[in-house]
């Protein structure tokens, strides 16, 4: 690759949840020169994701692009806290994190970046129902669309990654084009039943050790790579 | 499968914009049930989307579901207009419209049901930029974030398809679904530039006839399979 490109790299696995990926893709993955946005992953082999719905591949492995400029991380669900322990996930991200300009997660993708130890004494957001976990790992938890903290921009839950994005597009480029982008993709939102309430949401979600049993079994095996994070959720 | 299950079909192709897809599954892919949502192509091998940032496939193919209880089909730019001269879409379409209960469309996928003569003197949305080619195809073109007419519920560009999925889900469950399912999803949108201007937008969008010579041949050459829609878009 041109020496003068400037890699976005959107680093996917199995089980992510789509919108986690596609909705910052809509808005940062074709900005063109000096940028050139690049979906990775361990291998370029497809896999499932959203529960099986549809297959999805990356067309650049990790070792292919060393250097990003921007990295994208997207959330999910479990197969998200399974991404927490994966070592080429976490090898990418030590390693290439210390030379990106912004380090940017959606949803539980925050969860990997802290997993990572990127976000320790962070500001940072997450999916509203695993705020819990991000604030055991090190972070501390803002109930916002996105949280920026130094190179590090974590959005809040799966849509929220598109404000984000269209946010991360501006400083890319400029407000004009963030805007023009914002157009191209018709993100003039109109949510057919208004806003969310989100009273009493955050205080809904259960800490850690008071979770269900299966659920805490579930979890460990999903962190069995990686038992430090797991002690550090029941911590 | 079971005969009591009702089928949300997604039907992708090579090509398409991830978002006009990503977004509806969001809203949609994991209703329950009676609902079970497929993602369904010509054959299950993975293409590329979005020009090759990455690769996406389908876990069935239309033979497979043959009787859909929702359609959606997503849109994206050249590679949609080839999708409606694609026999096996169109083939499809014309088959299991008229047995569903909803057909819908994202972004340009309208042109994909004009195409298969579908939208034929109904009101519709599609992308803005692509309007005059939706009322070249017999419809009656509306700037909202959707329009149902009959059954039909199409969309505008890309993003629009989440609020046009939301609003499905509240009429396949129930409003109340519909806002945990947004809820979910975190869909409280918050563009950071506010909403779209669309002082002229529509205005300054070409007839067919007046396109440059090179985009008249390339279209052309999209529509090789089914040259009388190419006569069409130029009348």
């Amino acid at each position: 690759m041109a020496t003068d490109e400037k890699l976005i790299v959107f680093v996917i696995y199995p089980g992510l949840t789509a919108l986690d990926l596609i909705g910052p893709v809509a808005a940062l993955g074709h900005l063109g020169a000096p940028y050139k946005a690049v979906v990775a992953a361990e291998t370029t082999d497809p896999f499932p994701v959203n529960g099986g719905l549809l297959m999805m591949g990356a067309t650049k492995t990790f070792d292919e692009v060393p250097n990003p400029y921007v990295i994208v991380v997207p959330g999910g669900g479990m197969p998200t806290i399974k991404a927490m322990a994966n070592p080429a996930i976490q090898k990418y991200l030590r390693e290439s994190a210390p030379g990106a300009e912004y380090v940017t997660s959606v949803c539980t993708g925050a969860l990997i970046l802290a997993a990572a130890g990127l976000l320790e004494g962070r500001r940072a957001a997450t999916h509203w129902g695993y705020w819990p976990e991000l604030e055991k790992l090190g972070a501390k938890y803002e109930h916002k669309r996105w949280v920026e903290d130094g190179k590090f921009i974590t959005s809040a839950g799966v849509a929220a990654g598109i404000d984000m994005a269209i946010y991360l597009a501006s400083k890319l480029t400029s407000v004009e084009r963030a805007k023009e982008i914002q157009k191209g993709m018709e993100y003039d939102p109109d949510p057919p039943f208004g806003p969310v309430d989100w009273t009493g949401a955050l205080e809904s979600i259960p800490q850690p050790q008071d979770w269900p049993d299966a659920d805490k079994a579930a979890v460990k095996e999903a962190l069995a790579l990686k038992p430090e994070l797991y002690d550090r959720l029941m911590a």
